[in-house]
């Protein structure tokens, strides 16, 4: 199924293979989510809440990328497909048109609320099956919990 | 609906509207299945494709950007969401899992048939309704045939 | 009167360099009017709009150069001068002193809306006389109608 | 003949590739011819002509390849070999050795003088048959039309 | 009138300010009298010129900025308004139209020579009410007596 | 005591070294008070404070660098150590724990106008003594005004 | 007390808090007392130095940096006022005036083994407790632990 | 025989020591390999692996270059002289003369499987005896297997 | 005929003349065909050859830069037009339209063969008479040389 | 005698001009010294102190060269050739031949002792005849007992 | 043997790849073992060498690339293999460990005067063989010297 | 009486010592000429010339440095004093006070003829006696020549 041998035990690599999977379509969504909040935001705080979301865009399409390229290495497929994505993402759902500056803090802290609890999961589901990946998914969560912070400090 | 007046008769806007949607969720489709063919291609042109498939999501996300701003400057809401990009793309789907070089450059070269064919739609149909998201979608749609252009010189 | 030769009739370029001259006085207004808030603004946004300003004014520039230079290519000598800006510009005038952050927006929206009404007939008028120059206009216009979405998205 | 499938009709297809291909011819002379001067100019003027001609060598060669690559992309193929300038372009043939800097000048304007007809030319039979191909000789004739007017202004 | 507490006594303040807004007008002024020049140059200096202005004019809307920074600094608002300039500029008014590279030189070291006077009476009323204004109003008289020499060197 | 020969009197050595030592602790214990905001700030402005904070902060640090080798070159020693800006800063003291952005503000009010006002003395006593330290602490006290500037403006 | 919602368990929260807040302010005195000699240093290797300490000291202000924003990530405030810094590092005081090259060595190595000993008794108190600011103090400590090679191996 | 004192205790030093030496003499060889194949390679995708093999050397020679570091710094000397390259490489001998690309690919996919093996042991065996360089083998073998799966992927 | 006094004897500046107008033909040549395959080549390595054709374009116009500058400053004029590329180039025919990649191949080994072999004669006749400019024929050759390996590599 | 019309009354200029000349042979002299030793010191510091006199060099030439253009700034013309400086430069002359790194830093703080003397009466004679001039030479001098500094610290 | 045609006689392309390859080894092993003594160095001077060390290195790097790319372009495949660096360099061997500052200086010396020995002997016997190969061991020589002369210098 | 044992005999290091010595003198010279001519240029072409002689002082600083690190890296030391300068530099003398542009002109272009004729001896000298310098002094040459030309270009 896979061109590359894995490095890793059949079990390891299967472990390893959810938990990458998982990170992968919620990093996807959250760039989504956050293109979507860039773009339809409005409200006094609309210029800061533009460009700060449109780092953290940056910031998921770059742990995205690493997530699939490690699953990749390890000898499973990735899977990013918009349905893949519509279907299995764990970030709760956002409504369509405008969105007020408040409310788009409110979403992205229940977002991450979610994806990290979900991260914090891999983490410990990987530490003994791949140390490698672990490794790559502790990075990612320490910069997603610094991101949960920065919207959490605009609640005022 | 939209926090923004626009300079547009609302005709004129509903017609630039529809087309400038229609090409923002084709283009982060493209987006997608870029990325999801660079990571689970293999054969012997591997590494040319991957790095390949990386400049043209880069291009499609930059494309898709614009389009989704210019919607909001006239007084409409733009809508990139996982959902609606799976339920509303006008691209073929592609099959999850390791996909060859070549079936890569066969589902390429589909996609970009389908998005150019509505773009060119979307040029004739903002021409009279708003010249400069005409310019808008002309200047894309350059793009995608150069990109277009580069696969099929592939097939050999 | 002017050293170069115009590759326009002369009725084209006498419409296209009416166009012209009228969008560089309202362009290095907007300049202008863009630099007076971003010293004399204050209020919570302060930092905020005090930033988004001066992005704006470079803007500005830049399109007035474009203008002025693409009058002369034409044929036609371009005016920029003080007086000529105070005594014809389209924009709304600006009382001196210092402004609150919320005036600014307000203030900022108004001119935009009154100078990219212009920029729409100038467009037009240049259609047939010039496509050279009007494809000139639109890019502008598009980059106007983007800084004015972006005022109004901060009304709240 | 081609490997690409046009997204235009055949005759579109020919129109545009005619207009494509004498600009490209053009383009490559001019770029030739402008090195050539840029070589074997003298002078009082020698210094400011030799930095302005490479700038415009740039210029063209830039041009030039957005031009044939467009054409490519269109399901056509470019000529551009030194026999398909020498014998199809459309500039005043320039002498050999020395050329002093006021000579220079006239025989650039003579140069621009022409192609610039042309390039008018070209982007009214592509207007129906192909508007991005349109757009892309628009944008070229801007520059050239504002690299002809800076050869006027110094003929004092 | 100002929201900025001034860390100077409301004498040494006003003093101050007259000085700052004087040059504030003057350096504006210079930087659209540049521009004009910069467009409707034409003679066999052409180009020199031409990338000459081009540069003093992003020299004065330079220094323009500082000195409007330091008004709102020491509690007084700033006024680089079109109207302003136009009333108020030291600078000789100059005719629209082109104009020859010889005149365009005679034209810009009048224009220095009225703005170097004036900078020259500001150093000293600014010596005692302010020190730190002083040495902002001394570092921009030092540049514009250095462009001075350039235009007055090429009369020849 | 130093390795340095100074080129001032004794008088004039001691003179400027207790400015300079006094410049060096209020700069450090800016650095550090501008830390501490950045990282503990909450509030609708938290994004644009934590920016603004850590420009002030990099300021403050290039600042104190200059202050201290000047004091070197001079001839003296230099005393930034924790203990040394703890005991003689002239900065108010500020509270542990998290800080809404309203009191950021009036915090660093407060700290600019005492560190302010103490340069300005700085400034005087230096200009007999040492014209080369004046002037730096004349560059120093004009950027520390308008960052002061920018804080006031955000009281609204 | 925070504005942040730890996404760890209180007793976790606290013991990593306490490891967060002593590394931070060691960090902070490591800063203060590499510029401290970087300035006062004298001897043959003075330049060498001189340098060497400049890199530590950006190298230490960017891991307190980390740190500081890693503690109220998790729900905790930071202290990295100047007297905070004075009262609870862990480092040795280094005495005020001029320091030659050999004691400066000498310094530096006794204030890297203090903290390198804290840092790994850090890194084991965080491993069950939060295997992302582990991972942040591990990154650290390797580049203390390398910094303090350099020193050591200036012994000579 | 070090010049620097261990924070380790000596048992852990020396297993530390081993696998640091052990991946220091591999990354070498890599890099020795890695170049050997970039200047002898031939084939239709002789471009490709040309640049690819390349980066692979620039990554290697980084690893070692972190690797030998942290030897030292854990008070140890490194050794990564040719003769210990050629003597102790845990690599597969690759012969002399020009190699076919898909050669090419075998020889590099076995060197990886060689090295990786290795590297899964010594991130095994350094886990206790000291985290910070078990996260740097960890962090050098995530890159190694990246760089795996692009020379697998490319079997076709 | 030439402004410039040759620092050479009239026979060894015609010997040189010769060599170097020579050497210039055939580098314009060389990158009007390199252009003409990078815009017309198709097959499975395409991307691959498109890259490697525009290196070789860049080159050789930098290459044909230098040895015109140096004929005119050893008292002869250059002649790059395109007439003369026709004409007098040593490099064979290509036919127009499109081509497979393994003929460009196959073009481009023979372009290299035709035009090492002029350059190794070149360095012979320029020994002599100018060792400068030989040694600029012999940076050249140099870097043909590797140019024409890559394409041999490629054969396979 | 110039092409400038001074803004200084004659005998301020005279006075300034005879500070500005004396400066700029000085500073020349200064860069030829550096350079000097620069390529002839020898010992155990020799790269630092190879690196540390480029740095100067750069920076007595740029001090060089805004010095002479302030004199032509004033209407006095600037005298820096070879036998000007050897014949009116201040400071002590130095023997030819290999030199030791000692050796070079006693040269070298000679140097800065008496260039530094005569700045700082330069900096006296033009308070009152020309306080643009004045703080030109002001922050040269704090440059030059900053280098001043540096090689006296590395007396031991 | 070889893919690539040789452009020299049989007898040329084997005296000169015999010089080409000893360059070669002797260039690896120069870049090996001052990688060794980058790592292992310790002494007052050790931040200088360490730096210095790297410098040559990367420069070793390079010089060893063009080496064997040279002698791939003339014909001959490269052989940098570790086994053939051990067993054919002409450097002297270096033992393990740490080594003290001064006696990196001693073995460097060595290092470098055995490799330029044996590029002058190969400057010499390529200058008939291929003058294209000597200007490039000419270009590596003079590097070579200059930093041989470097370690000299620091004998003292 | 030099710290570096030279790789040449006596007699070829003595004659190439000579050839540098003597480059090293009008290079220098050279670069102060430059300079002289840069600030007290007038006339016309004021500001073409003033920035076309700062490019040739930066060439000349930069060749003054190469041929004076070869002479000591041959083991001779170099002599770049403004005395050595002054009394053996081969160029013309030049009058101080202000230069007309024609005048610069002709003055250049007989420093060029004077300096570029010793060059071509001294690369005549060191052909057998150092092909390594020679090739330096080769290179400069060339330099030397082509700015010779565009100088004489200039006389128009």
């Amino acid at each position: 199924m896979s061109t590359v041998r894995s490095s890793l035990t059949d079990e390891n690599r299967d472990t390893t293979a959810k938990a990458l999977q998982g990170a992968l379509v919620d990093l996807i969504d959250l760039s989504l989510v956050g293109k979507q909040a860039h773009w339809n935001v409005y409200g006094k705080n609309f210029r800061s809440l533009h460009l700060q979301l449109d780092e953290i865009v940056l910031s998921a399409r770059n742990a995205a990328d690493l997530v699939a390229e490690r699953a990749i290495a390890i000898g499973v497929s990735a899977d990013g497909r918009a349905a893949t994505v519509a279907d299995t993402s764990s970030l709760p759902k956002i409504h369509d048109g405008t969105i007020s500056d408040t409310e788009v803090i409110s979403l992205m802290i229940e977002a991450y609320t979610s994806v990290i609890a979900n991260m914090r999961e891999r983490i410990e589901t990987t530490e003994s099956a791949d140390p490698v990946s672990q490794d790559l998914l502790i990075g990612i969560t320490a910069e997603l919990e610094k991101q949960s912070w920065m919207f959490q400090a605009e609640l005022g």
